[in-house]
């Protein structure tokens, strides 16, 4: 894990029930160092067991409930995040909470399409928003750019990159909404990075690889921790050159 | 114009009640010859007055209702086509209804995204399943790739590119909802690429350059019709090597 992270004071870490999110909390607490605050937040987090095991043995975890389509509850994790994170501000925004509605051409319907892009694609924008007062009060207090200032880090796939879906990887993988809402949130992640950057925020998009999860099936090469501490390596290291950017886990 | 317009017999436009979607029924049916049927759609036929005109005129013209978020509507329409069309099938869908929801960092709201997400990524993909049984019906009596036999023509922008979105057209257009709209119709122009080159109908996606209409402005270097002349060339023009591509107006 790159040693960026000790200078990171908070980390906050959507959809950390499960899955990636889940492993990014785990693997943060499990290093040798480890952020000041890592708040996880999780749509209902009194069925997120595993998480709640992790925070009983590591006060620094903070679990708060986000429901990431919903408008009021991303105001109110916001007021929580700002009385966690206090003068210091956030200092690195993890948007991870993801979903696949799975649907080929024959299958695809507009809900399937509002439904996805909404959780992938609208509410990292809509989160990050909210977060912006605390990302910036962060920023101030450092120069440069990086995980040690302010950072938003939105998980996106391969499987959203035009360019990509042509060929073997098109045929094997006919998801409308997903490979949508994976394409919308890298428009947004470059149109937030235009507007973030005079404010000192860096602002990228991160391919986990395909992981043994839930939504990746167990037939996927990576396990979780492998993927995630391959993504902490690269979220560790970034810096100005970054800002923009889509990286693949491997920093490349 | 180019010839291979000669041998197609059906053309259906959505949002033909102004601005681009106007412009191509009027260079159609103006042009030295004509595509047999043109289908042209408005969410409310009664006040699309210049396109009234056009059809009293020319009795190739079929006006049909179409509101582009509505199932039900658009269920309708499939109906409507269908009867116009009959054995000959549908040659060419040119998915051109869009809105721009203007919106920056800082107005961008769940439900603009939203709306805007719907008008022009997920609509095209609805109506492009709706009109398949007769694209099929058209692709079945030809052979080769173009407007010839049946076509899907995705009206996108630059301004949906990821890659594009740095720098000065960055800055100048902080367009939200716009920008991700077109970004995710070009992922869904690439996976309908995929899943209709079976069948043999060309699906692809272009740009019609910055233009003079309500949504362009009036500071756009190009007139609706040098767009739509140039537009009309790329698209009578489309054989197999074009298939899943995206296109400028000037056919780069």
């Amino acid at each position: 894990m790159s040693s960026a992270f000790k200078s990171c004071r908070s980390v906050l870490i959507t959809g950390a029930n499960r899955g990636l999110g889940l492993q990014i909390v785990e693997s943060l607490v499990s290093g040798s160092f480890c952020p000041g605050k890592i708040i996880a937040t999780a749509r209902t987090p009194a069925t997120a067991k595993e998480l709640q095991r992790l925070a009983e043995k590591h006060s620094n975890i903070h679990i708060i409930p986000l429901d990431v389509v919903s408008e009021e509850s991303i105001a109110k994790a916001a007021v929580e995040v700002d009385q966690i994170v206090q003068e210091d501000g956030l200092c690195c925004l993890i948007n991870n909470a993801g979903i696949n509605v799975i649907a080929n051409f024959e299958t695809v319907t507009a809900e399937k399409m509002l439904e996805n892009f909404h959780t992938n694609s609208v509410a990292p924008l809509m989160i990050t928003k909210a977060m912006l007062p605390m990302l910036k009060r962060a920023a101030a207090r450092e120069t440069g750019m990086g995980i040690h200032r302010a950072a938003v880090i939105n998980m996106t796939s391969l499987l959203g990159s035009v360019e990509l879906n042509w060929g073997e990887r098109a045929n094997n993988f006919k998801w409308y909404p997903y490979r949508t809402s994976k394409s919308a949130l890298n428009m947004i992640t470059r149109c937030m990075a235009v507007d973030l950057e005079a404010d000192g925020i860096l602002c990228m998009a991160i391919h986990p690889g395909w992981v043994r999860t839930d939504m990746g099936g167990q037939q996927a090469p990576l396990s979780t921790e492998e993927s995630i501490s391959s993504v902490l390596d690269v979220i560790g290291g970034l810096t100005e050159k970054d800002h923009g950017s889509f990286l693949h886990y491997t920093g490349l």
